[in-house]
């Protein structure tokens, strides 16, 4: 049976014994995707095929480009690797100096960002509302994203990000080789349910937290951010500044935060 | 001590019993790199700060716009994150459609380029020199990586790649919190010692050979291509198409052959 994102090809295994043989392999398939609005291409990435007009969507979220599903009229994916946003009438792409067509790309959240001043995007810091979250639904979250992943993702050859409520129900899981991809994805999914801002969830990541992700989640709203391995500095630089809450190593029963513990609730345990 | 690369912060972690601790947790530092030629910003990358120059000259080894070490006049970085490079008056920069300026990045190999007929690079296929590796010579390349790497990379926490000989002796280390900026630094290295191509030579990665890794390596001549996990569907076909020899999973003493089997010497052992 084939499952989507995958291939599987004949190759060569050197066994543990030290004997050869030849057999078939999974792969996580890799392919380019190009985002156009309109007529044009504003963007190129190497994603795993699936969702594309989610990934799509949340690119363009991400980049601050669109901010209502209303400024999309249509979003249709063809079988060339080649996804298409019609704008609606009345919607003035206003791209910044590192935002021009055919600059930017999604396999990271920097691609033709010209001018370091010009990365930290323009969205507002996360509010003061009462989120908060309970240490065991956090220690919860990684077993749920896992059962919800394939077979094949289980085995870590491919990203996962998952969107949870507060009470650590899942909402949204998207998988691809690219991280980035992967949290556009889920990000994308809300915005075309018209969700956004997903000021009552938390964004979790299979692997680590570089600066893009939680760039990524503020853009939706998401006040905190839990990443399975290592966030870097100016991920949790970031996530100080614009009052998100990030966890790391969120590897029950123990886990890191970096930032805004008063998002979570360390009576319950 | 301070270790390059590496930032110390004040975290809080939830041990295994459940109890709180306030402690300091080691970082890996990732910055934003800007790279000039001239007067005018060709890309922007994340990256973890060090060996700036060879992250430059590789990246420019690899989107081909330079080809010979002559044809760079000086290249310095500074203290802003930001790396000039000084071409030789003689030397036209020949961008193609998919490299004006101010719009590429090397966080991925594909950050600017515009369309998919542009993404494959044009550099020829490696050719047929006899260029073989034996098995024990392969399983031996992982452990000397490791080796290599700081305590903290062994963590896991940021990405290697080294360049190694024929016979398994490490030439170049570098680590990122990009792979492909790993690559990018010894490649980088390797062309400003002037020992391009690497011919002779293998690439090993810490982590998945994407499309980009290998593209990377055909850059630089790299006929061999390693990696500890798994490598794409667009890597596998990539490596066939260009004569490479692409080896996945190297977890001696098992290993995958994905490509070009013949310059494995499978009687050794």
């Amino acid at each position: 049976m084939k499952q989507s994102g995958i291939d599987s090809q004949k190759i060569i295994r050197r066994k543990d014994d030290g004997s050869l043989e030849y057999l078939p392999d999974e792969l996580t398939i890799e392919e380019p995707l190009e985002i156009r609005i309109g007529s044009k291409t504003l963007a190129t990435t190497m994603r795993t095929p699936g969702h594309d007009e989610e990934l799509a969507a949340g690119f363009l979220v991400s980049e601050a480009i669109i901010r209502a599903r209303q400024e999309i009229a249509e979003i249709s994916a063809n079988l060339d690797n080649i996804v298409t946003v019609h704008l609606a009438p009345s919607v003035k792409v206003k791209l910044n100096s590192a935002q021009r067509f055919g600059t930017i790309s999604s396999s990271c959240g920097l691609c033709g960002k010209t001018s370091i001043d010009a990365i930290r995007q323009n969205f507002a810091a996360i509010g003061s509302a009462n989120v908060r979250v309970r240490i065991d639904t956090l220690l919860s979250l990684p077993e749920k994203l896992r059962k919800a992943q394939s077979d094949f993702a289980r085995t870590g050859g491919i990203h996962a990000a998952g969107i949870f409520d507060l009470d650590g129900q899942l909402k949204i899981i998207r998988e691809d080789i690219g991280r980035h991809n992967a949290v556009d994805k889920t990000i994308g999914r809300a915005f075309l349910d018209r969700v956004l801002p997903l000021d009552m969830h938390l964004l979790l990541v299979s692997g680590r937290a570089s600066f893009e992700i939680v760039q990524k989640a503020l853009a939706a709203g998401i006040p905190i951010v839990a990443a399975v391995s290592a966030p870097s500095t100016l991920a949790v630089d970031f996530a100080r500044e614009n009052n998100q809450t990030l966890i790391g190593f969120l590897r029950p029963p123990s886990f890191n935060i970096y930032s805004h513990i008063e998002r979570v609730i360390l009576d319950t345990l």
